[in-house]
Order: structure tokens, then sequence, then C-alpha cells
């Protein structure tokens, strides 16, 4: 397996049978993504998303409906898609049987009682995850992050060598829809010597990121070549990385986050595959002149190696709902934001012998893009609280309120091709 | 369910009818720890330890040679333990249950075929770990190291509020006995703005901690209070989290450890559970007169929240097995020397709402007794590795070398009680 290279599955004129398919802004017929769902009272099962619906393939499988002389179809209908993507060429192999079947006028009668509106289907998480990791490769927000607290010298001198990251927890990782609990905890004595406070967090804040899945693993003390690292790699999805400011100041040092992370993660619920993303395929740009070399180990052809995925970030509070008021946007970025490139994070993962497993999760850390309009998090968008924003009601927000809905999406464009999208990431606060 | 209390499985004149049972050292019929074995060519199943054998519950429960109506001999002999662990009073009645039949003679001519030598059981991880959690307790462990960076201020000021914790790697634990790989990484450069090196880590330890393991879960959103705590722990064994010095010190700011802990960490095969420790529970020590009261939601009746638990660690180089030499014991030290009980690690970990699952595993953090003697990991035994230690044949270590061999075991004793043990917690390190 090489990295996927653009096919006629990728050709912009290609149409399908699938109602409202063609031009769909997500889901059209070149990309396919792969998720779980499940219905009222049935169990879950794999599927791909086209058009405004989710194609049911344990019943494509079970109705027979398609050669599928590798058991594609029966591995990818399971309640996760962890042995799926573990398949070498699986997905590969199955998406390109799935286009010839849904742009072939022949295959509709038998294939649409198969699709089921998205409203009805009831999207779970892709994978059963078991390990989660959180990347920091955003370069920007490191140098915003880092300027609060050191305007000197907002990156430490290892950022620009090693890609830092820090193992997360799995437990709370949810799919898109699912309510997020505001988390209480300490927060910082307000005096120093004194006893910290306890209770909800006030400063309750997003991240923009995005997950990039582990298809194939590897075995325990056998790292996996910066140039094999791709091939390892199932898809991306929309991550946010839920944090709680207050909590996190107090406890960080000096293991790193903690309870400001792990009360939730939200997800969304589409794997957009490797293939599905080809014609998007950019050069790495983080990384400027003057940067360092990196070492050896994370040496590989960057020319390509990065995505031209937008990402943005909508929010909308109780009142706007009450209202009808539309979302309102907070940033739009390029997931160009990365300082390291995705197969850098796999590399430099298990370089020292860490195995990935099937459905591992890989945060790349917030986005933000470095430009104004696009900061991947409040803490960054009101400079650590002290700078209200307005939303257009006239409603303002440092932080995230009881009731406001928080709303991920992104996209990749290019010209001559057709524009993909990854669905949405969406969660509503709680108390 | 409560705290087990002091009963008839407790009585140190109890004597099984298991060939060296009486007596032994570890695994009398006063403990039964709970594991899970294959033997050459047998898939893997559910197991107590007895004398020098395994009990092999398939066996056990296959033979109908016990009263059974809850279905617990059948999920204690699964190939993972996590939905038996998972049952509210299931170990707790098991265990009684097994105490009785292997007091009885009556079951000896039934059950013996059923037991295994410990010398054909290859033990395996007694649960799927899903997520694992490393805190660092050890009061004067973290003095120690604080020391290290900061001579003057060793403790920083959340030490004694916050349980300090962070998420660890889950897919590369590894049962007692299995090689450990030395790992490779990025180390800090030697002059201030130079290229970092990269290699086999110069700087490997062990960390002797204790494991706490996950019984019963929690929902997402539902904190466990500190009062129910306990409910929530199957038991506990011995942990090895290794750790590569040298990449640690390069790696870990801003955001923790992550390369220089994910590539290995080692468990001893036996849960030894809250019902087998009763009679050794004691008063929580670590904190003294004048550290500040714990927030509300981690105060609890700590007269007898800790384990009367010792602990060693030795080491055998590859020329000390070549002469036959006994191994060295490099440290003893009691469990007591965790700041925080148990019970407080669960209620901190859950408060904002985390969810806890069967199989999870909480690291103590290196203990470290306070006295000449009690190290926990050789970066303190050697003061940063600038005082080599001698060993009895005259080889001298800072670090661990390939070939070196560590060998935890832990065990509780008490007037009036038999001697229980934890078993062993041993792995060679390897190139």
């Amino acid at each position: 397996m090489t990295r996927p290279t653009i096919d006629h599955t990728h050709n912009a004129a290609a149409t399908s049978w699938v109602e409202g398919a063609n031009g769909h802004p997500d889901f059209p017929v070149q990309n396919l993504p792969f998720g779980v769902f499940s219905t009222d009272g049935e169990d879950a099962r794999g599927c791909v998303a086209i058009s405004d619906f989710v194609l049911d393939l344990r019943n494509v499988y079970d109705a027979d409906l398609m050669e599928d002389g590798d058991d594609l179809l029966h591995y990818a209908s399971l309640a996760t898609l962890n042995d799926f993507f573990a398949m070498p060429n699986g997905p590969s192999q199955l998406r390109a049987k799935l286009f010839a079947a849904l742009t072939d006028d022949g295959y509709k009668s038998a294939m649409e009682p198969c699709l089921v509106p998205m409203e009805q289907a009831h999207m779970h998480l892709p994978f059963e995850i078991r390990d989660y990791t959180d990347f920091y490769t955003g370069i920007h927000h490191a140098v915003n992050i880092g300027s609060l607290f050191r305007p000197d010298n907002p990156l430490l001198p290892n950022y620009k060598h090693v890609p830092i990251g820090y193992h997360g927890r799995a437990s709370s990782i949810r799919v898109s829809g699912t309510d997020v609990k505001r988390p209480s905890g300490q927060q910082k004595p307000a005096e120093e010597g004194g006893m910290p406070e306890f209770g909800p967090s006030k400063r309750l804040d997003y991240e923009l990121e995005m997950a990039i899945w582990i298809g194939q693993g590897n075995e325990l003390g056998d790292p996996i070549p910066v140039g094999e690292a791709e091939e390892h790699i199932a898809g991306i999805s929309i991550l946010n990385d839920w944090s709680a400011r207050d909590i996190q100041a107090w406890e960080y040092q000096p293991l790193g986050p903690f309870l400001a992370k792990n009360f939730a993660s939200t997800v969304s619920p589409w794997v957009v595959t490797m293939d599905a993303l080809a014609p998007y395929r950019t050069a790495q740009p983080a990384r400027a002149e003057g940067d360092p070399e990196p070492l050896p180990y994370l040496q590989h052809d960057t020319s390509a190696a990065a995505f031209g995925v937008t990402m943005e970030v909508h929010l909308t509070t109780p009142k706007m709902r009450q209202d009808g008021d539309a979302p309102f946007r907070l940033s739009k970025g390029p997931m160009t934001a990365m300082y390291w490139t995705a197969a850098q994070l796999v590399a430099h993962h298990s370089v020292g012998g860490c195995n990935m497993q099937p459905g591992d999760l890989l945060g790349t850390g917030t986005l933000t893009s470095g430009e104004e309009g696009g900061e991947g998090s409040l803490i960054e968008l009101t400079e650590g609280g002290k700078k209200a924003i307005t939303l257009p009601n006239g409603e303002t927000r440092t932080f995230l309120e009881d009731g406001d809905e928080v709303v991920m999406v992104a996209y990749a464009e290019k010209d001559g091709f057709a524009r993909i999208g990854l669905g949405e990431c969406r969660a509503v606060i709680t108390r």
C-alpha cells in the first residue's frame, strides 16, 4: 500500500443515482466516508454517508448486492470499524466498489432500500477507541498560549524538534450530538498559599482540532518508519477537545492536563478516508525558513503530506436558538496550521516502540490559523478571558455558558474536484 | 457493598488440602487472588493462585464442581476479568466459595485435577485495560524528584491539594515476565539551542508502584463520591512504570511525560482483592501535622484507608545470573508512602465527570519510603545518576543496562494473620 492517488473515484463529473448526491456539499459520491449507526430498536452497524442518507452496509451485505470476495462488507458492517480499517487496502477497495455501485443505475432498485435518511440514523463512535493521544501541532496556538504565560519566549526550546503530545482519556470520548456536562474541579487559590476553590468550571472552552485515526497497528517494540506512516492512517474526523481552563491552570504542573480535559471530548462520526482526501493533499506549510531540520526519523517528502481542509467553529446561545438566529461563526482556518505532518506524528509516537492499535485516535492539537478570525479556542479569542467577544444579538462571551452549542465543521475544496465534507462535530453544554 | 471486614476467610488457622498451601508466603488459602492464564496450546481463562498452583476456574466450572447460582465461575473463567469484577459482590462471593471448597477435604479428589503447576501456566494480563492513569502520590518521591530541579522548593503549591496524575498509555502494558526493549528517542541538546541527540535511552529507570484496578465503573458525568470509592476498586497488583529519564527531561514541557513512559509498563499477574486485604488495612499515614485539610470531596475516614503492604525491588545483572548470585535488593518500603488514599484517587479522577470502566488501571506513582534504602527508582538511588551504586560483586549501576532484570515483590503481614503476597513483577531489559 502506498499513498492513494487521484483516480476515477475523484472525477468531479461522476454522478450517483442517490437523490441529492450530485453537488452535495459534504457527501457526494466522491467522498463515501465510513461510520457506524443504528436506528430505533436496531443494533449498531457500519455504513457510508451519501447525500443526506446513510447506506446500511449490513443490509447491502445480507442482501448479497455486491461481489465481495474479500468479505470487506462483513467487516465494514460490524458495530465498530476497528477490524475493517485494520485490513490492508480493505477500506480502499470497498470505497471503490461502493463508488462503482452508487454511480451505476443498474444498482439503484436493489440498493435504494438500503438507504436510511440521516435524520433517522443515530450515529455512534466509528471505532472502539483504545488509546487517545493529543498532540500540540498547532504552532500558532502554541505561540498564543505560550504568550499568555511567557510573552518574551512563547515557544519552548523543544517545540520545533519534538512533536509534543500527551496521552488523553479514551473512555470519555463521545460522538457528535452528545451533551457535555460542565465539569467541577479544583481552581487555583485566590491568594498564594490559600485554599483552592471547588466548583463548576468558570472557564470552559472548546478546542478546534482534527482527529487522525489509526488503521493498521504495529507490534510493541517495532516502530513505524515515517515513510510508511501514512499506511497506518485510516482517515480523519473533526475533534473538539473541551478544556476547563481554570482546572487546567491549577492542576497541570508538573505532569500535564488531567481533569481539565478528561470529562469529555467530542468527535464527528464520519471517517473520511485517505483515499477520499487524495485530491486535496498539499505541502506541509507551517514550517518556515530558518526552522531546524527534523531529526532523520521525522524526515519525509512533505510536498503533499498535509491536507487542504478548512475548519470552522460556530456558536449558538440558548437565546439565539430561541430567536431563530443563525449560528455565529467564531473562527475559520486551515488544517495546514499543523507544524508536523500526520505521518510525523505516527512515526514519533511509535519511535520508542509504543504500539499503535486500530482505532487509536490522535488529536492534532488546537489548530489556530495565525490570522485574525482563525483562533481555535476562546482563550485565544478573548485573550485569556480578558476581552469578551460580542455576538450579533449583543450577548457577550468570554468562556462557554450553559446551553451554548458549539458546532465545528470541516471540508475540502479544490478547483476541478468536488467539494467533500467531514460533517459536524456538535455538542451543547449542560449543567 | 461496604468495605470488606475480617471474617473466617482470614483465619490464620484455616488449612487447605492443596499441597504446600499452608504457610505459603504468597498464596495461602487466605489470599486467593484472581488472574488469567493459559497452558501450551490452550486458550486463556481465569484462575486463582493457591500455593504453587493455579486453580483453573474453567475446569471447575465445566466439571460443575461447585454450587454457582450466580454464574460467578463463568465470568471468572473468561479470558479477561473485566466482566467478573464489574459484578457487585461477585468476586467477594466467589472468593468465599473457593475458600470453602479449598479448605474442605471433601472437594479434594474432584478439584485436584483442576490445579495446574505454576511453572506450566503462562500468565496473561488480568484485564483488558481500557485506560491507564498514573498518579504521583508518593510524596517522598515527589520531594526527591522536585529537589533535583528545585532544591529550595521541591513540592509545587498544588501537591497537597490535588492528587496529581496523568493519563498513560494502555496498549503497551505487559504482564510480568515480558521483556522490555530499551526505547530510542530524542535527548536534550548538549548545548542550549543545539540539535537534540537521537538514540537508545542512556538513563533507563524503573519506578516501583502499586496498581489499583477498577472493578465497577461509573457513568460519564456521574462522579464517584469518596465514601463509595472503595466499592469501585477490584484489587491491587505491583506496577513497574519504566521511565527513560533522558527522553523525559527533553519532551515533558509543557504537557507531561509521553515517549519517556509509553514504550512499556509491567504489571504483576494477580489481582489481590479488597477482601483478601481486609486484615492489613491501616491508617493513611503520609499526611502530616500542618498539612492542609483536603477539600470536602476528598474527605473520608482514613483511619483504615491504606494498605499495610511492603514492597521490594531486586536487581540481577547478566553477570550475576551467570555466576549464580542471588538478586540484590535495591529497596524496600511501605505502600503507605502514598499521600492520598486509593479512595481519594478514585473520587478525584471522577469528580469532573470522567467515567471509570472495569479494568482501568490506576498507578500510585513511585513509592519511596523517605528512609535510606527505600528509594523507588534509580534516579533517586543515584541522585540523578551522579552517584553510582555498587553491587555485591563489584559491578556498578547508575541506570539500567541491557540484560538487567528488575524484580519487584510485595506482601502483607500482620500479627495473628497469615502472610499474603502479590507475586512478582519481573522483566529483563533487551536492546
